[in-house]
């Protein structure tokens, strides 16, 4: 399932890892329509795909995001309905990533802004280069990055959401790093190396368990305390119930290593 | 709408800046049934002054605010309606805060305890002085700091909220900061220099825009995350028909500086 | 109601503070159905000796907890039932920390990993001794820390959290404060004299108020901000009425220490 080299979304998986990589740099990567299709159709790809246990989302070029691209906007200003399917095609997008199966690692070099930043804050975890930046600059258009705080209040606290969507300024990946944006800044030339130690670790796990894990850990979230409980506690015993849970605890006392069925 | 200087709250508006002053410094800026309605008249007057953009809610003397009025409330032990009234007036005006369509930014310098530091929770954001304090001592007079933790506990994690009210110690700026009650330190002599650059910076964006924004924000905080995307992508939609968002568009593809309708 | 020393969970109570100690070292006092069962029971036990003001979770030997006890469950692959009850149970535990009506600090030296990071995560505070670990490992035996994140994600952000679950890695003790894990780290051998002074602390402030303090602090988390007001503001005026808070509030008009009733 690996697109052409020229597509807007290329796929590209090995050993477990597919990497789904923005491919539209001369257009700074941004979400028009067309983009947002192609991401979601990849998106769906690799969820099926059973080679795929882990996703790194990557960028070609400078630009890891820009946002929505403003030109195809300003030619659609008097269609309300391309409007709106734009905004709920980029949230179906988003979702689909929080919803994937599988952990999602945002791979991020250059420059994240507005629906950019939100798929940062929308993969399970982030990694960017020393010097990347990130913004929610919509406020400086006119149109406040209303459906990227979705994404970035869940992430980082409220008054360091609110300092970026009301100043629209650039943060730094260190600061990213401190408010709990994304997880690590790394040097530029280690970036690679970095994301895909990550996948690995990751990718060696039972690919069961971390559909199971993942999907639980945002069902609970939204719930109380007791109802989290009532539900995780049932998670739990249907976990126990699958080979891999069998066959890793047996390893762990055995002292050996686990062989995965649901690789 | 500028009130007396001797008022318990003074407002001064300046260049889309109104400026929201506690006024009583020899009684440590508490508050007051008084200087609750005062405050609360105060907000509701920038609310709808054309003028005002962006607030910013400072105080007089040496201590921001030092939660609410022990003498007063000494002399009302006996009325059990006072007493819910006072805390649902303290309440109502926190919220005032919150559902202000404009950026609230607060200037904190000497120290903001109990309803005091509520009150800097509640704003959008704040900066404060190097040397400020921060507190919700009320456990330490028996009286727990449970509407302060409100909003105290919708901005930073549950151990630092659960330190803060069960030893009722003071922390510092730094340690705020760190925690995420506010968004910045600096010295106390750039204090004013750097909350009303900020200030600048964001009434200088569409007024229109900003309200939109941050109704937004705090809505979709409460809301699953599906319905929060179903919400926000509607909102997006809406702010794109208003003249703001096309001419913010426009600009930003011209190069040229956006000329705000809604300044 | 101190139990044998030799017991699975040990209680000791002195000057208004109840140490529960995890007493099982030679198998990483794991929370077998039977330690879950002890724990419970000295919960109980605790919640309602008026002895005991705080509470102080400990544990004996050199790892805190280290979650599940794997040869239990392993004996029991094929009971379903056993499965559900102990994950059912271990969720009731954590509850019970969080619905004590007195404040817990969790001491925590060695290792805490899976259900050990849980109860650490489930303790209204935690001090740490250098040198700790945490981690929540599941996902390296193919079975999740889907009760753990609970607890977990009620108290670091999504994307630390993710980390921790997808990889299964240890963080170490100063890592855990950054992310909010955990209040403090100290030297070890400061470890006691630290959760010591902080419990004094807290064992000095009115039972009665410290009860409805952390009773609403968890009530209102789950609330939207406008029922959360609702709620505290009529809890604030509950409180007014009882005699702590009259006395807290004179003696401090007083200039005099404060004698609490409810001790």
């Amino acid at each position: 399932m690996n697109a052409p080299s020229d597509a807007l979304v290329r796929v590209h998986t090995d050993n477990g890892i597919a990497t789904v990589t923005l491919n539209h740099p001369e257009r700074r990567n941004s979400l028009s329509m067309a983009m947002l299709e192609a991401l979601s159709e990849a998106l769906s790809g690799v969820a099926g795909d059973h080679q795929a246990r882990v996703v790194v989302l990557a960028s070609a070029g400078h630009i890891f995001c820009a946002g929505h691209d403003l030109r195809e906007m300003r030619e659609q200003f008097d269609s309300q309905d391309y409007q709106l399917r734009l905004f709920q095609q980029c949230s179906k997008v988003m979702q689909q990533i929080v919803n994937l199966p599988k952990p999602v690692i945002a791979r991020v070099a250059g420059v994240a802004t507005a629906a950019g930043c939100q798929l940062v804050a929308s993969c399970d975890l982030a990694v960017a280069a020393q010097g990347t930046r990130f913004a929610t600059p919509g406020v400086n258009i006119g149109l406040f990055c209303s459906t990227p705080m979705v994404a970035l209040s869940r992430n980082v606290s409220r008054k360091h959401a609110m300092e970026m969507l009301l100043t629209g300024e650039m943060i730094d990946a260190e600061h990213a790093v401190n408010i709990g944006l994304i997880n690590r800044v790394v040097a530029p030339e280690t970036l690679d190396e970095t994301v895909y130690a990550l996948a690995n670790t990751i990718a060696g796990k039972s690919a069961h368990t971390l559909k199971i894990g993942k999907e639980a850990f945002y069902r609970q979230l939204e719930m109380p305390l007791a109802d989290a409980y009532d539900y995780t506690a049932q998670v739990m015993a249907e976990n126990m119930k699958a080979n891999d849970a069998r066959e890793g605890i047996s390893a762990f006392l055995d002292k050996r290593e686990p062989s995965w069925k649901h690789r």
